[in-house]
């Protein structure tokens, strides 16, 4: 037996995450949200937005910055927007709240968008793209962070390591769903190189004079890179526009600005693109689909992993035999709650 | 003087080519409409999407593929979409055709798409964005082409080269704008290296083992790769999914399958997301505007240009003094035109 671990079936991951949400000063409905979102983390062993974000949750909240009960204010500025307020709370709330007027929409025009404003970022965006795929919808969505990457050709930062999210229905549980950072590698990736003393490879990020750099701390201090060079900056800079000023936020500058130093969480918008094969698909959407599993099959077929599988394994292994996590974070979340 | 150029006004540029497609059979909204967009290349200085083109355009109507008079037919599945069937004919005639009414959704709706349907490729995407752009709205676009592109970790073509485009209206005559190719470099880069006799760097393709080839004829029997490694290929998923079977048209895979070793521009469609600014940014469209300003700035102001800045300073420069065009070329043109 491995006592290193505590094996928790995914009902105990969610019921946990949300005793320690509620006794720490979280509003139900925001603690369901964000013991719902840390669950699937979790199930889907995404360690870094699993349980281990409750430590930071907490923190954070005690920091007074993120309010732990504001509802979001939610507007229909047209038939085809909804636009959600989080009022300085978590994203997840707002997203779900959002969601079935989004998906209403949707279905009614063919294409809607979801804007969710003032939110405290949480958590990857596979979730929520994930779920409005569960509808038959296709779906985009995007945020900006806080400016710690430069765009290439310069050496200070401006974009934000900008997350850009994608599912597409497809028949069976699993959609077509990817989910990736525009900077080259996660903010945590160098942090965890700096820590451990090890140097990154060339291309992740630049020091404070711009210069190529190997070494993580220099690398913290300056700048991170965006992926695939000028056209990955180019698209960080179009979801900095789009998630930003188009949707009435603010850029991944503005954000580090009211920041000050804090190194909180960003405080910035999401955009949300829905679309509906239903009603753009020539009234062939059978065969649509048809099309497009041709597509993925042929890049199944030979060898190139679709993006997220990895995690549908891992689903379908928790869903089946519960999950195992180390017991020193499970103390860690035992003595949040006061239980342990 | 260099004999070895003519000079042209824009104006001469864009008679010329009305000329050149007119004598060759397109009907007069096709042929104004290319020459149009042909014009609109050679004056920013894109020569291999300019007059050059006129070339290839005879060319491939002479093949009997493409209409040279089919009107496209317009239909409004909702509030929010306009579709476009340009009947096999180029796709630039249907795109002038459905901007209006996309123009008037967005204004209306906040988002609005723009399906065109069933039309052959023709030119870059940039137009397009820019186009919508001028009627102050925020603009995507994206096509899928002929399977020549191998997934990451893959090793044979599933992917077109897959562009995709974006504007944002900012003061002043030009706006934000990028048109990229999801492929590490064009096809026709790879052709030019083979034609030349001159290798090809690591990473632009493998050859048909997959096994990665610095053989510019080995790349071309193989497969291109895309930009960004899983991240560019994820990204050009995506727009074979959006562009395709999501509008009811063809991937990649389809468009090459329908060619059948013809060599023919790809039969495909093509999709565009306008969103409005005024609608999306909560009555702050002003202050919005400003910090997408102060955003592209802090790009600007380090020295890493903005994408499309040469080709606005090209524009300039041909507004104010006309523009030259090699001797070789112009007088194939005019051969073309049964004028020389």
């Amino acid at each position: 037996m491995n006592t290193d671990k505590i094996h928790l079936s995914i009902e105990q991951v969610y019921a946990l995450s949300l005793d320690v949400l509620s006794r720490n000063g979280f509003s139900p409905e925001h603690a369901s949200a964000i013991a719902r979102t840390i669950t699937a983390a979790q199930r889907d062993d995404c360690q870094s937005h699993g349980m281990y974000r409750l430590i930071g949750c907490v923190r954070t909240l005690q920091s007074g910055l993120v309010s732990p009960s504001a509802l979001p204010v939610i507007t229909h500025p047209t038939a085809a927007v909804v636009q959600v307020d989080a009022q300085r709370a978590y994203s997840l709330l707002a997203f779900q709240e959002g969601l079935p007027h989004l998906v209403e929409k949707t279905r009614r025009n063919g294409v809607a968008v979801l804007a969710i404003n003032n939110c405290f970022h949480f958590s990857a965006l596979w979730p929520e793209v994930e779920a409005i795929a569960q509808h038959g919808l296709a779906a985009v969505a995007m945020t900006p962070s806080h400016s710690w990457v430069a765009p290439a050709g310069g050496t200070r930062p401006v974009f934000g390591t900008n997350p850009l999210a994608f599912a597409w229905p497809r028949p069976g549980p699993y959609p077509y769903v990817f989910d990736f950072a525009t900077s080259m590698v996660a903010r945590g990736e160098i942090e965890l190189h700096r820590r451990t003393g090890r140097p990154i490879p060339q291309g992740w990020a630049i020091d404070a004079e711009g210069r190529p750099t190997t070494d993580a701390a220099a690398g913290m201090a300056g700048a991170m890179l965006t992926f695939g060079s000028y056209k990955g900056s180019a698209l960080s800079t179009m979801i900095e526009l789009l998630a930003g000023p188009l949707i009435g936020d603010w850029t991944s500058m503005q954000s580090q600005a009211f920041d000050a130093g804090k190194g909180g969480a960003p405080l910035h918008g999401e955009l949300l693109i829905a679309l509906d094969p239903d009603i753009l698909g020539r009234g062939m959407a059978p065969a649509n689909a048809q099309a497009a599993e041709a597509m993925l099959d042929a890049i199944n077929g030979q060898g190139a992993r679709l993006p997220s599988e990895r995690r549908f394994k891992a689903r379908a292994k928790s869903e089946e035999e519960g999950l195992w996590v180390g017991r020193a974070l499970h103390d860690e979340i035992l003595s949040l709650a006061g239980t342990a």
